[in-house]
């Protein structure tokens, strides 16, 4: 296989940009930008989640057993760049974003627009990330889209000419 | 959960838009339009797609154990809608567009940009659509993208200003 064009013809898969969240029993939190994100299920609701081993979103939502997308607005690049750090509580808010605990006990960002809460139904535990196969439990859309949903969340190619996460 | 909320959430993950063939040792054959589709590990390179049951794509993709997608361009709007339709051979075409077999016997649409090939290693069976876990095996670009490769392929408010697949 030609690295290259593999490097390539993978990069052309579009992608949005979430901060997945989860909240363990211990109080352990993780929230992590992620953009490996799909729909694969209208009913029930099911969306996939390719989440990177040995990190924090990934220990921690599996322990949890449930996570939450909080999908990120145009203008938050900041909020992106701040989650590729290790999150950090302090009082109510992590990496310095205020929070409160969605119904299945995963962090909903308040400055983000909207987010999905999801119970993991299945990890399948192939490669550097794994599929996290989550059903869809809650929905919170705090600030409607402007014209089509799809050009309201922040997508990978506004984060810099040069940012992919993929290929 | 509140369904428009959950449905215009999920809508907020942008697609690509992808021809998903295969043929089986019968010989039959399958093209389908599909856009749920990530990548979900860089090594192994795995793809996942979900990919609605009873479908063609799905009963010959799974009897073949592998797969293509096919992208389509920016301007393959009507390939989209060509392969919503069921998968009609004729000679060396398929509903009217030229192919050949990809290294793994799936059609390779030699219109379209870019393909990958992929051998199926799992498949999870939830939901109306389940998930295909594909491992890239194959890349081919045909048409070097203009700028970043995710805006060279055909997006899904490209299809129409209501067109959505998700929610």
């Amino acid at each position: 296989m030609d690295a290259d064009a593999k490097k390539t013809v993978l990069r052309m898969i579009p992608y949005g940009l979430y901060i997945m969240t989860a909240e363990d029993k211990n109080g352990e939190i993780a929230a992590a930008t992620v953009n490996w994100v799909t729909q694969t299920s209208f009913d029930p609701p099911l969306v996939v989640v390719g989440v990177k081993i040995e990190s924090g979103a990934y220990e921690i939502s599996k322990r949890a057993g449930s996570f939450a997308l909080n999908m990120l607005a145009k203008d938050q690049q900041g909020l992106a760049f701040s989650f590729f750090k290790p999150a950090e509580r302090d009082g109510h808010t992590i990496n310095g974003e205020p929070y409160r605990a969605g119904d299945n006990g995963a962090p909903i960002l308040e400055n983000t627009p909207a987010s999905v809460e999801c119970s993991i139904k299945q990890i399948v535990e192939m490669g550097d990330h794994h599929v996290f196969v989550g059903e869809v439990t809650g929905a919170e859309l705090r600030k409607a889209p402007q014209g089509r949903a799809d050009e309201a969340i922040l997508h990978m190619r506004e984060l810099g000419e040069n940012v992919f996460y993929g290929g």
